[in-house]
């Protein structure tokens, strides 16, 4: 289900869209740009031999491929040398600083750059610290994605039914969702709101349902509800890999449970280490009731524990049916039994 | 995928079999056995005024309703009075004692019993004490399932291409995929080496990849691979429901990561209440291998984080590998986004 308000853009929402890093989100986002028809030229920026751009332009996902972020967003390879009226940033993380500064000399006035970085609080001070005041940085995470990796992954739909949550370093209310970039972008210099109303029209257009909240917020959320399930992911299929006579055994609930354990190991890794304070205290708050229901087994405290696995049970059919009612996915959006990817 | 030997077993393979609790296991068994045409007669057995039958004999899953196990196994709702040749129990694990003690009085010299319980120590033990030795059980763990519970969620293909363990508390041999009962009956009375046989043909012929082991073994290894990630599951969700703000903003990641969360938790509480040590020792090591990866991200050790989401990452991989080759499923087999039940 797309939102409605995507029908009051036009097409060519932009002009030259410059996508750094073309995996699963980068080559996902040129995928749904083109099938929407959002973006003028699309051009795709890549490492060199790594036969991701070839991928990505062999899937439609990417008019141009190019190794070089500045050039590409100078559009220097392109007949009309079209500057880039939007850069998305989608590499891990710890790759942005690097991108900034390549960025930084060659962006013209107003040019807006986002990205997909599930972590915020480091991304908009390097943002605050590396780019020019009038290039406008919007952050955007948009909740969306798989455990495999690559362009050989990527597919038009991916960000439909999904959260984005989007950041400012200026906004100060609670997360919640909004219509409009006015209190988000209070105190931000001119044009600004217009590019943060324009990034949140972008991922409005490919289907998604927007949420506002400060970066640190952003990194709390994410801490418990994303990076602490990965990390428990990672550390189930490590304790299971201690035997592995039993993983021949295993059923549903360990591929379900686990699924996200296959995910890119250099990607999480960054996400980990650029939001440390507050994934440390989501693991430290799980260990806790992780403890809670561990003591309910040894003491045989049959009532605590049914009373412990209804509460749970009870909140997570809730969130279904919330989900549900609101047109958003209720599981991973694959749409077939996984198979292993080619890019391990 | 069906196991070819199915073919080697003829129509009825059983001629009335009773299914002693028709909720999402028993009712799936009965559509499978009534479907493939393995069973005569199939008697469901569940409590007065809970509907489950009705909605069983509604679906076809069973031909003939009772509250009363004991009258149905000595066939007194049937004109021809067909005692049960099988009964499968089919209900929470801590109702079979129970039940054993109202079949061990009717059933007839040689009748097979089984079950489908996630758990296989006290079972054993229970049959053991509960059952006249001219009864043979055979204890079985059909590793299917779904976080959806009642007759409303079953479905024919539950059991296909899914692993069985099988036990006996006299095979002493390492986990194996076996072919015949011989070793893992020995020194069991007469008949019991044919009982076992059928029991395991019943499964294969539902599409079920068989694995042999001892019970106190069967316990060790679901306890990792099964148990532990269901206990972690409902802690997660307890964890994040702590913030019910932030679960608006939730992705296919920690839906996955929790789906078993919404498992039925009466049954739930019985599985870890009869598999508490094995359990515990799991969550154990589960705990240690969490700190683990917490050391990594709190000193910043960005090689060993790497090294450890790399280590589980490939594991994994390597699993789906291998069963997708053997034609196993590689995730839960729902064919289409999950909707919530309406068994809560």
């Amino acid at each position: 289900m797309v939102n409605l308000r995507q029908h009051r853009y036009t097409r060519d929402m932009f002009k030259h869209v410059v996508i750094q890093g073309v995996g699963l989100l980068g080559a996902s986002l040129g995928l749904a740009l083109k099938k929407r028809g959002l973006a003028g030229v699309v051009t795709g920026v890549g490492r060199t031999g790594s036969g991701s751009l070839e991928t990505a332009r062999g899937r439609g996902a990417i008019d141009h491929g190019s190794t070089d972020l500045a050039g590409a967003a100078r559009g220097r390879h392109l007949s009309d040398q079209l500057p880039a009226d939007l850069v998305v940033l989608c590499t891990p993380i710890r790759q942005f600083p690097e991108a900034m500064r390549a960025l930084a000399p060659v962006l013209a006035p107003g040019t807006i750059v986002t990205d997909v970085g599930s972590t915020k609080g480091e991304v908009m001070a390097w943002a605050g610290q590396l780019l020019p005041e009038h290039v406008h940085f919007v952050g955007s995470h948009p909740m969306a994605g798989s455990e495999k990796s690559g362009p050989e992954a990527a597919r038009d739909n991916l960000y439909e039914n999904a959260v984005c949550l989007m950041c400012t370093p200026y906004h100060s209310g609670l997360g919640q969702v909004s219509d409009d970039g006015g209190a988000a972008t209070a105190g931000k210099p001119a044009g600004y709101q217009e590019a943060f109303a324009k990034v949140r029209g972008l991922w409005r257009a490919l289907g998604m349902r927007i949420i506002d909240l400060p970066a640190g917020m952003h990194d709390q959320w994410v801490a418990t509800i994303s990076h602490l399930p990965h990390a428990v992911a990672f550390a189930l299929v490590a304790t299971a890999a201690r035997h592995p006579e039993m993983l021949e055994a295993v059923a549903g609930g360990f591929l379900d449970t686990t699924r996200v354990a296959s995910s890119d190991a250099a990607m999480w890794t960054d996400i980990f280490l650029t939001n440390r304070e507050a994934l440390l205290a989501a693991i430290d708050a799980f260990s806790t009731d992780l403890q809670l229901l561990r003591c309910g087994i040894e003491t045989g405290n049959d009532e605590a524990i049914r009373a412990f696995l209804t509460r749970a049970k009870s909140a997570r059919d809730t969130l279904l049916a919330q989900r549900e009612a609101a047109g958003l996915a209720t599981r991973s959006n694959h749409g077939s039994p996984e198979l292993p990817g080619r890019n391990r």
